[in-house]
């Protein structure tokens, strides 16, 4: 650790995990099995602030998004229980300590072509490009730094579902009933989400009164009214296309009821795979801000940050990140 | 939460996470994947003790195991933190947040035999007897909550495997080599080890000399000299038999090297399951100490403790037992 300054001890009135939502199976024999529910660990400090922070991961990683940086820095979980806010970080069901789902899954092995090399995270997390067998390659401006232990620890954090994730409204459902078991036990809270997470979020958010705002960083799939889907958009070739998550159009108005942020980093443009997510979130802000609710989109380099990956979140400049996050929350009075 | 008093808040000093160990799998096409390490969990106090403590989960669990208790109170977690120990929970490698395994597996879907149901977990961890269709019989005397939302959130502390987890020399090789590497990196540390994993502790103190102490929960597999095997144990049919860890005469010295204590439950004698292991116990123990090393055993009953489950960390007397705990570490001038 290269901190100069030693920070001020974290005051934390209480803290601990629990298991939320979820399903119990039974079997002809009489036997049950308990599974599909999420996993919460969470801070709470000396009067926190009204609204705690929920947080969601993305595709691949738990919890551990939200800790403690690849090359050691305190990730938002510390950054925010600094900043008085309750804060919960999930595992969602499937995933990581939440990973007994109710069905099965097959996980493959390392030398099998089916399981996500290393240079895939690079390059779709957006750190650089990396054509083995050539060395990786950052990109010049990335906030991500270059040595090997941090590189080491970043591709460290992928996990491996056991159980089905996908973009389908099943899986959407699973997770988005035990997020809302989590909010009709903790109250109103502001729900942060990343990449796959987001669209698992706008589920929740419809169902449940109590997301009190979203900050989505850098999602990918978004939904539409199903009576106004909207325009096709030309996804290149390198794209994972995603269907948008149509939904009837009295669940959309849901949306409407709580602000919602979008954050995209840096690289977008030069990068073919994310520049149609960007699309479809500005079309999904409309649909959303056409209907009478407060959707923005948020670029960093647009506000002067530079070089952010697909983890704004744990990026090298990850504290002026969480600035522009705590500078919305004040906007929107969720800070107090 | 039920507390009248509400506690102190927790000072902490410096608290985070990172993956320790590992391998890196290359592919003949130049693609590398990471896997196989373990993630760990750390809150180190204001003015922290000389020697952390490392806890390691058992079978089917996660670092969930020593945090907040089935009932909501406070796990060994936040109670040695509040003793001035730093605390390192840690999922072992291929399970928990640290899924990522280099080799693949088949996880059963929950309708299947082949899944372990709750009433396996409710006996073999000896809150009492379930026999489906018929209800929960919790023992008499046990030491955990009779209450609905207290068994489902235990058996909700569920995980599958995401890799081979075994009796076998390779699992207790690779699991120990990444520990060993966490024990370099943080230094001398008392490993606190449970049921299962109790066997990858024994593999790793033998390995690192930064291994300072090492207190077992419940632990069913036992090293023992190739030269000097124990006498052939007669198990009861329900119990699994657990073969001894044989290991060389050299390697096996160095469990003489750090004091080791290994504690039992109640409702053993009646659990034909637990009685080999504790008859183990006893032979390893005898063992250690035949050849100048210092290992007890401590039947909680014997301390005056009752009803303690598989779990006693976690139990309704669990400040009790971590009083035994700092008792002990106490006796071995290891509270420092």
């Amino acid at each position: 650790m290269e901190n100069t300054l030693i920070p001020d001890p974290l005051i934390i009135a209480k803290r601990g995990s629990f298991a939320f939502g979820g399903a119990v199976v039974g079997r002809p024999d009489g036997h049950t099995l308990h599974g599909d529910h999420g996993y919460a660990q969470y801070n709470i400090p000396v009067g926190p602030k009204k609204h705690p922070l929920v947080f969601w991961h993305g595709l691949s990683q738990s919890a551990k998004t939200w800790e403690t940086t690849p090359d050691g820095r305190e990730g938002f979980d510390d950054i925010f229980l600094r900043r008085g806010f309750s804060v919960y970080l999930i595992d969602q069901p499937r995933r990581g300590r939440a990973a007994q789902g109710t069905i099965g899954t097959m996980i493959p092995d390392a030398s099998s072509e089916e399981l996500l090399p290393d240079a895939f995270y690079f390059n779709a997390f957006r750190l650089g490009t990396w054509a083995p067998p050539e060395a990786p390659q950052y990109f010049p401006n990335v906030s991500f730094p270059s040595d090997r232990r941090s590189l080491e620890q970043f591709l460290r954090q992928v996990v491996p579902n056991t159980g089905l994730e996908g973009f389908d409204a099943l899986t959407r459902e699973l997770q988005s009933n035990a997020a809302s078991a989590l909010f009709d036990e903790i109250g109103p809270a502001v729900l942060v989400t990343h990449s796959n997470g987001g669209q698992y979020g706008w589920r929740t958010a419809m169902k449940n009164g109590r997301v009190a705002a979203i900050v989505s960083y850098e999602p990918s799939t978004f939904a539409f009214p199903e009576s106004d889907p909207p325009a096709a958009i030309t996804y290149p070739p390198e794209a994972i296309e995603n269907e948008p998550d149509l939904v009837s159009d009295e669940q959309f108005l849901g949306l409407t009821k709580m602000p919602i942020q979008i954050v995209f980093g840096d690289n977008i443009r030069g990068d073919r795979g994310y520049e149609p997510y960007v699309e479809r979130a500005e079309q999904f802000i409309a649909a959303i801000n056409a209907r009478g609710g407060d959707a923005e989109v948020l670029h960093l380099p647009e506000a002067g940050l530079v070089g952010n990956t697909h983890f704004p979140f744990a990026d090298s400049n990850n504290l002026q990140v969480a600035d522009l996050l705590s500078a919305w929350l004040a906007r929107k009075c969720l800070d107090h």
